[in-house]
């Protein structure tokens, strides 16, 4: 066990700090009296505290309120615009950049596109492109990004190198979560895209009060996310949800055969409308989905399965009997529900934890 | 925030107790010094915590070793058969008793047959008679058994109740925790035989030093138990692992086929002595096993697969051919071992399911 000595005066002194940002943090703009309230800290150290936050640019002083009477008590806010971190989805199809304040509040958007095909240099020059235009459009100073998590299909190792690729030419090896570091010369890590998704639903999305989760990023290609206890479940190598490498499941092929002819959402059209070769597309479509769903629900037994990705704009026309299938399949019916970010999860999820990284290592919370 | 008054005294008195009772139990016979030293209290207080618990029974003072010069140090030392605990697993074919005391250690096994076709109350029945024996074979009385656990295939929910038996004749609905309880007049739990195998084997088996486990128990039927980080993950409600229940992973016979024209132990004896045709069983059942273990594998993506149950005494004649199905069916080969505790490992996991209950709700460690 580590040696506690409650007289360390510099344990002391981030003890105290830590609880005066958390405090200012979930408070907005609050007193110092506050403050010392809350904390239980003394005006004395509270004031201490604040001079130290503000010198490093984290706390700024309030114009006072002028609706009290007497001396107007002095204000403090947490300055959430201090540093920034930014969430990228490199997918199949899509680069998507979101970028975010301390606080979590995405203050920007970027989208482009990319072809199928485009090599590894092609697709990282694009997403370097677009994670940069991002930052630029919100007049976001680039040195004020903190942190950055790029996502991606295929198993992502710890040290957020692509180790397995089967959907994206060139990628195997690619070590992405350095190369993203560089495009902003800060903190870069990399993730599993139905990961990042999963974790941007626990959230602030439909998984938000669920412990255990199987997520479903469902595309072009499906892949799989799992939550826990609370707690983004990567396995030893970050294999964990891969499912669909099981030919018997039979995912290989994802959306593809729905693909084939026709432009996904253009069947979910159809299908809505009632056009039954549609419906018949998107039910072979929801069993083939159920069958690897089933797979992960039976092994894990989560409280709540997620539909996410491109597909889920879908809604009920593809819940309905994916519903259907799972209850089928499973020896209980789990709970369903349509994912709330649809195709924005995967780079919100990396902010989320990008803000992770931040919070432990820059603000020390 | 729990409130923490330093100067509650029976807050402190606790902490003390758990403190000294810890360190008694990981140190054996001891003397007051070197509990002093260890736990950082007083000799005064020390003394009166021992009193204390002596006068429960849990602790004993041991006659002084005479080894050393002048006044010789009083010693004292836990009392591990003040209180036992009973693991007892109702199989489909058999029923095994293991009787612990408050260490961990085995002091008694009793072991019984029953028919694969007896109805509930006659298993039952025959459980707690099996049950009886053991502790009074053991010498111990039966006010001294402290906590019952019973394990059973099928789905155990939260309650210890078996929501679903798709092999024991009558099982559903059986509410196996609290007859278990009866038995011996003190708290019952019951839990899926699969899961209390992985508990056994995480305990003090193959899988002591893993996190995250993928276990099968392979026998007449095969289930599988999953550990993730260091903790059995049960699922929403009780069914995680329950992988066989998918038919497109083909787990439905479990080692019927193998057993449908002699006992599965032969064909093993037979495959290891070079039977073409016994080879050929072992190999088609090896596949069988993979298929479904490849689906938990690629779910969870464990350290460590652990292969118990009856049919682990086949050894390497099974082992070789699952781990080169496994090889071609993960993305990543993972790491194969066989159980400590082949087909006692289900009591001797339901031995520390109890002992969880006895050591953090009757000693208050």
């Amino acid at each position: 066990m580590a040696e506690i000595r409650p007289g360390d005066p510099s344990l002391l002194r981030r003890v105290n700090t830590q609880a005066t940002l958390r405090a200012l943090r979930r408070e907005g703009v609050t007193t110092l009296t506050r403050l010392g309230r809350i904390t239980g800290l003394s005006r004395q150290t509270v004031e201490a505290v604040l001079e130290e936050l503000g010198e490093r640019g984290w706390v700024q002083e309030s114009p006072p309120d002028g609706g009290a009477m007497g001396r107007p008590a002095r204000r403090f806010r947490f300055r959430a615009d201090a540093g920034h971190v930014l969430g990228v989805d490199v997918g199949a199809n899509k680069i998507l950049a979101t970028l975010a304040d301390l606080n979590g509040e995405v203050v920007a958007t970027e989208r482009a596109t990319v072809s199928g095909d485009a090599l590894a240099p092609e697709r990282l020059e694009r997403a370097e492109r677009t994670a940069l235009a991002c930052v630029d459009r919100a007049g976001v100073p680039r040195t004020r990004v903190w942190a950055v998590t790029a996502g991606t299909s295929g198993i992502v190792d710890r040290s957020g190198r692509v180790s397995l690729s089967t959907v994206l030419p060139g990628w195997t090896g690619v070590d992405l979560a350095s190369i993203a570091g560089r495009w902003l010369g800060c903190p870069g890590f990399a993730e599993n895209d139905a990961n990042l998704a999963m974790l941007a639903e626990h959230w602030r999305g439909s998984a938000q009060h669920a412990a255990d989760v199987v997520y479903l990023l469902v595309g072009h290609r499906t892949g799989a996310g799992i939550l826990i206890a609370g707690r983004l479940h990567r396995g030893r190598g970050g294999g964990a949800g891969e499912i669909g490498a099981l030919r018997q499941v039979g995912w290989e092929d994802g959306s593809a055969e729905l693909t084939k002819d026709a432009d996904a959402d253009q069947v979910f059209v159809a299908a809505r409308a009632g056009d039954p070769e549609a419906l018949k597309a998107v039910d072979r479509f929801a069993w083939n989905l159920a069958i690897g769903a089933s797979a992960l629900v039976l092994a894990v037994d989560p409280d709540l399965v997620v539909v996410g990705g491109g597909c889920s704009r879908a809604g009920d026309v593809l819940l309905v009997p994916l519903r259907r299938y799972l209850d089928e399949l499973c020896l209980r019916a789990p709970e369903v529900a349509l994912s709330t970010f649809g195709d924005e999860s995967v780079a919100l999820g990396g902010v989320r934890l990008a803000l992770d990284h931040v919070e432990r290592e820059v603000l020390g919370l």
